[in-house]
């Protein structure tokens, strides 16, 4: 079974990498299969169809993000910094990609979201669990933010999703212009969606 | 001529019915043209490339939109009160779309950064510039409101980029629940990004 585990993390690394760089819809089995160095054989062995493949590169894409951003969100600083701290990860994160291939590859399931939501219904929904389970860490800590009086919205979620939403959309320019800086402003503004009483204070107060 | 015009605006035409529903990789030249009903020889009189293609209805639809966003921005009502206009229209389009065909089509210019910015360079600049143009136009009006007292930020044009990734993220959203009603929130959203001194008066105000 050794071996056999090996060809499915390689088509699985192949298949993230060429998403990632060209999108889901210009890529054939075949080519993930030689990327991977497997036999086409082996990819139907792992995989009923290349939308199964896209929902395991889904699945474990989410797992390692997921990690990630429950280790920034639960640590004991304040609630406002760990969300920055949040901000802080994605662009390091741009940035480290951007180094690695020369272009900026952008949020995976953002990028999936606008190329195949409307036309693999398995995809949507999985993609929705995902974006439903980011505007719920986001909103937890929002709700600690209001208990301590450091924001002032009254709908933690919908405030959670206008971050998510300002990421997602800021993350889309930086892909564009190939340029990290401008996410920069990730903090700013959404000191500015959640009503911070005084984001001078908690912008300097790191 | 007439008849010649006529295929390569049937060719546009479902180009970018086409694009919209699907994105562009997931296409080819042969579908295009039985969608069009005109033979792939007229394609390649009219287009030198499916890439060229893509740019003539990126330039079409930014000419549509970008006609709708100069009547709505620069009329004589309030700045604010243009920039809340130009949600509702932008909510009322995605609403339209979601009627005609059930599923949200999304932002064209956005769906199609997500997907080819990073491997058509020729389509990477061409969206530059009408994201560009979007942010200059919103910058605009941001100076206006600034000048009569209406908002507080110092930077209208960070502001401006903020409200274009605030939309765009919103209608990723939208796309992906396939659900217009979250676009609600654009308004109060722009209103937080932009430290509208009284969002309170100014929502109300209408």
């Amino acid at each position: 079974m050794g071996r056999t585990s090996d060809a499915r993390e390689k088509i699985l690394g192949a298949a993230r990498a060429l998403i990632e760089l060209r999108g889901y819809s210009a890529l054939g089995v075949a080519e993930i299969c030689k990327a991977a160095g497997v036999p086409k054989g082996s990819f139907y062995y792992f995989f009923e169809s290349k939308e199964a493949l896209a929902l395991a590169v889904i699945d474990e894409q989410w797992a390692v993000q997921e990690r990630s951003w429950k280790e920034v969100l639960a640590g004991d600083a304040e609630p406002l910094l760990r969300l920055r701290r949040l901000f802080e990860v994605t662009q390091a994160a741009q940035h480290a990609g951007q180094r690695d291939c020369g272009t900026i590859s952008g949020c995976m399931f953002g990028n999936l979201t606008l190329e195949m939501s409307n036309h693999t219904e398995a995809v949507r929904v999985r993609l929705q669990e995902i974006f439903d389970a980011q505007v719920g860490m986001i909103d937890a800590v929002v709700a600690e933010a209001l208990l301590c009086g450091d924001v002032t919205v009254t709908d933690t979620r919908e405030a959670a999703r206008a971050v998510v939403a300002q990421l997602e959309g800021q993350v889309l320019l930086a892909k564009l212009y190939n340029d990290t800086q401008g996410l920069g402003v990730l903090w700013a503004n959404c000191l500015a969606l959640l009503g911070a009483r005084a984001p001078g204070e908690v912008a300097t107060g790191l």
